[in-house]
């Protein structure tokens, strides 16, 4: 990550505002699981939603092994976006109508995770999002390593784009309109039991841990 | 949208859990601006975050006249997905490991609007945010609507995914862990005003009506 950033991952973004600082890619990777990886088939352009995590300077995703979004995105070059909405910013003009965010763009080519591989990533996985999890759940089966792809793909060409704060409209500056931000966060709320939980199970400490954005 | 989806959107998504119900398709458009558009761009996909909005039975997405995003979209196929978090599904096992979510995959090739299209349309992308708040700005200038790019694409070849509940592994149901789902939802904080605000000017009435998610 000490490299420049590659000519893919810098025509992405105005300069001005991107951001290849691993850490502040990092930090934005950590906050929101949720994650949009585009890739070409047949031509076309697909933009799937799915979940990643990280692992020092690498995300992984996962589904089935029959899943044609994994299938197509292996070895090919592939583009996973991570967005957040931090707040509407209610300028004096439509022109400067924005939204606080923060986001982070990776090109790569993934690879396909070994099966030794994948127990340690899925175990990763339920991990980083509530610690410990992993061990307090039925363990993992043969047969469903099997049926689960894992890829992986280094954060080397990365790109993030940030706004905060107030609008930036100072040339309307005597326009009699209230002006600020509305801010937005994901809250958590309280857990919702599973009605047909073994009598006496507890929700787990760590679970408080969880959080999103 | 009484025609069956496409080859194209039915292959996107497995059939037991894609909905083609407009409704369904257009209350989740509505409720999430944040968007990510797909396209290709040099054989390379590229995911792009920005806003949507959507009239009818289209959806808009505008911005710099100069962004390579928008002139790379125009008229040739893009895929824009908009997905929402509503909660972590917390099963027995990390197989059936989930998340509770609502996401919409759109297909097509959007169109430029012209001037006057894009004047209503920039309106609608502000007002449907906060009520009104289009007749409250200070009036766009010509050469901001020159400088703005407005693409608009139809709402045919769509489907959205949707999963909400308890986790679903009967399979494992005497395995003594908790299970249940953590809910999470957008939460609107308190407007927070600019401190170069003309003095006296009032948070609109309307501004309390933002919501997301």
């Amino acid at each position: 990550m000490s490299t420049p950033p590659s000519e893919r991952a810098r025509v992405k973004r105005y300069n001005h505002i991107a951001d290849y600082d691993p850490a502040t890619i990092h930090a934005i990777l950590d906050a929101m699981p949720l994650c949009h990886v585009g890739y070409v088939f047949n031509g076309s352009p697909f933009v799937t939603p799915t979940l990643q995590w990280r692992d020092g300077d690498c995300i992984f995703w996962h589904g089935s092994a029959a899943s044609r979004m994994l299938e197509s995105a292996e070895c090919q070059d592939v583009c996973v976006t991570v967005s957040i909405y931090d707040g509407l910013v209610m300028a004096r003009s439509a022109y400067n109508y924005n939204i606080n965010h923060r986001s982070v763009m990776i090109f790569g080519k993934p690879e396909k995770l070994s099966d030794e591989e994948k127990a340690v990533q899925l175990r990763n996985m339920v991990n980083k999002t509530i610690p410990g999890q992993w061990e307090r759940l039925r363990p993992v089966k043969p047969q469903e390593l099997k049926a689960t792809t894992v890829l992986s793909m280094k954060i080397t060409e990365a790109s993030a784009k940030l706004r905060s704060g107030q609008p930036d409209d100072d040339e309307d500056a005597d326009f009699p309109v209230w002006t600020g931000v509305i801010p937005v966060r994901h809250e958590i709320g309280a857990p919702i039991p599973n009605p047909k939980n073994v009598p006496g199970v507890e929700f787990p400490e760590d679970g408080h841990k969880f959080k999103i954005g």
